[in-house]
């Protein structure tokens, strides 16, 4: 054995520092109550992670773990030999759904879920058919506040290598797991009081904006002109969220954001995406610039995947306006990093971001609601940057400097 | 690369034959019709040859194949954290379960699914209270004959080592394949046609025992002299099964057996196993001697294992008194091999063998249905050969030879 094998990183964290973070998205994240049931999402791959954290939940006092396992290539089988409908649900899926919200179940999401390469050669539109990402129950958890959730994301050999093409399989493993660790401030003696200043500062934050109450943000930069309205009603929300009974959790490990729902009728300029993104149907988008005119995408430009994106923003109803913008700040510890991950999650907390599609209906007041973008579509991309400036205004048109340079003002 | 490299056998078939055995399991085992809803079983290594078993259904026609992907690892985890009750059933799987029936569905199972290591220093009583092997509604499946469903096995790595310990890893798992696809008549040309012959042997056989009606048979051999009683409604059956909608599929592949419910009041005498076999707990049982007084299996004796099963037997209810009487020729292809399989649909295709626990309802007579063993127990143990003969004894006392040296008579 010589020297370089023995300081090389392991591949996968030691069993004591994955059931830290089985701990983490357990506590702090779906906050597992005792006698709770508990549902975990995941990939097969994920396997040791999933087995950690459903350990985890059972010491927290969870009366049941049950995994839906997800598998690509059974969608795939599904998507290549199938003559039936590929939007159809089985019925015990939609029960399993719908009982977590009437039991007031937790639930785990452990991404990436969808290795692209998998679906390169099928139609795009086909891809998206499939349910498993949007059985309609899932929304209603969201939209009703039923369930105490909780999205994180585990390293894989697919993902490394998607994020790291220029190392080796096992140093590529490494490196994601180590900027993983590191952004979800596990390299910190007590990860929970990190995360809980940095909630404290996202609070902080969405409290003044919620008091400005702007009627418009306008994003400035490198290809970037775009004014964006807002309801009267948009209320900006950020990290930890409460139930319908009052249990708080927090929805994304990690979330460095600041989001809302927009007026999807009153968007208008044009917006350079600042980071590569990948579409739900797999396809990878580089370089976009989309023009907006009174909400709706009239133009779509990109190095890469332009054809893609227009095809899913053509075949998903609702998908060609906006149902959520973001702003990020530089204090996270994603967009320093400077990697592209490949993974909404990570790259959407990495830089201010649109998503085009559903928004988030809980960011809308009653009587705006029914004029949020709904759609079965959800496609975030990054427009954030030092180099974007991000100015509110007001009712009565004047400007108020948002962010400058990456940092709130 | 040496010689030796180039010639040792690849540890998975080639993705061709695992196609053909995804085929014959699909097609001749579960005969997945148009349309149907179909529900695989298995744990998460065998996710390549699930996925070939998908794809398969999908091409004849399945309308969606759902993977109920079973992973004992959390098992394990929820036996050794969890406060609440062990045989808590989540209300979506009970009414999958129960959905499977209603909607006439094809059900396909994958073994092994229970690595008995995992298991090693856990109380065997927890172990068989957790619930996933025998959702109570899965029973009633079989009994209501419902679905059109087939067991079958996939070899993975700790299944091969526990089959052949003497050979290294990638060979041992070659070994189990070549043996598995030997078992299953994929070394045939035409697997299905060779299948075909067989059932006819066991419907002739079935034909004969049936029509004889015996009231009891008696097993002797080396260290066998045991007498069971039938009920006058025994019914012998083997090879094919009919659902209530008369669509065939064969419940068992490999399947070389043809048996029946005894009458659980009358065993009397002893009997050694001729094979080691698993308990569902994980323990392993070797050189079993049991004596039976009344149906009732009064003393248990064994080199390795005893105790296991004793606890096995006093905590299951009606696991004391034997379901299942079946008896296997010569002529298979499993017992020839002298393999232990430590499987039991494997092993218990070899030779004749008895099950303490569960009868299987539907070969029993309406009139005496309610006198068959029931318990939530079913554990299969070997005790035939070549040296032990079967003799079926008349209402009226006469002795009838059935297998001599392993060969129908």
């Amino acid at each position: 054995m010589d020297a370089s094998t023995q300081t090389s990183p392991s591949t996968v964290p030691d069993r004591e520092t994955l059931e830290r973070y089985a701990d983490l998205i357990v506590g702090l994240g779906a906050n597992v109550q005792p006698g709770q049931l508990v549902e975990i999402r995941a990939e097969l791959d994920k396997a040791e992670l999933v087995r950690e954290v459903a350990a985890s939940a059972y010491r927290r006092g969870a009366r049941y773990v049950s995994v839906a396992w997800h598998d690509p290539y059974l969608r795939r089988a599904r998507i290549l030999h199938s003559e039936h409908p590929l939007d159809y649900v089985a019925p015990w899926d939609t029960f399993r759904v719908q009982q977590l919200g009437e039991r007031r179940a937790a639930r785990i999401s452990i991404s990436p879920m969808n290795p692209p390469e998998l679906f390169a050669d099928v139609e795009p539109a086909q891809v998206a058919l499939e349910p498993y990402d949007y059985i309609p129950a899932y929304q209603e958890l969201v939209r009703d506040r039923t369930t105490n959730w909780v999205g994180v994301a585990c390293p894989s050999e697919g993902w490394a290598d998607r994020v790291h093409p220029e190392l080796r399989p096992a140093e590529a493993l490494a490196k994601l797991w180590e900027e993983v660790l590191h952004i979800c401030r596990l390299d910190e003696p007590d990860p929970v009081a990190a995360w809980e200043r940095r909630f404290d500062e996202l609070t902080r934050v969405c409290g003044a904006m919620n008091e400005r109450r702007f009627d418009a943000l306008h994003f400035e930069g490198p290809g970037t002109d775009l004014t964006l309205g807002l309801f009267p009603t948009s209320r900006w929300a950020g990290g930890p969220h409460v139930t319908v009974d009052g249990l708080e959790h927090v929805p994304n490990i990690p979330t460095e954001e600041i989001f809302t729902a927009p007026d999807p009728a009153r968007a208008d300029g044009f917006v350079r995406a600042t980071k590569p993104f990948l579409l739900k149907t797999g396809a990878l988008v580089e370089g976009l610039v989309v023009r907006f005119e009174g909400g709706r995408a009239v133009q779509i430009d990109a190095d890469a995947g332009a054809d893609s994106l227009r095809e899913y923003v053509a075949t998903n109803e609702g998908a060609d306006r906006l149902g959520e913008v973001a702003l990020v700040d530089r204090e996270g510890r994603i967009g320093p990093l400077g990697s592209v991950f490949f993974n909404t999650l990570y790259d959407e907390n990495a830089a201010s971001h649109l998503a085009l599609g559903s928004a988030y209906l809980d960011t809308v007041g009653d009587e705006d609601r029914v004029r949020a973008n709904r759609s079965t579509a959800h496609a975030d991309f990054m427009i954030g940057g030092e180099d974007v400036d991000v100015t509110g205004i007001t009712r009565d048109g004047d400007r108020v400097p948002v962010l400058r340079g990456g940092a709130w003002q």
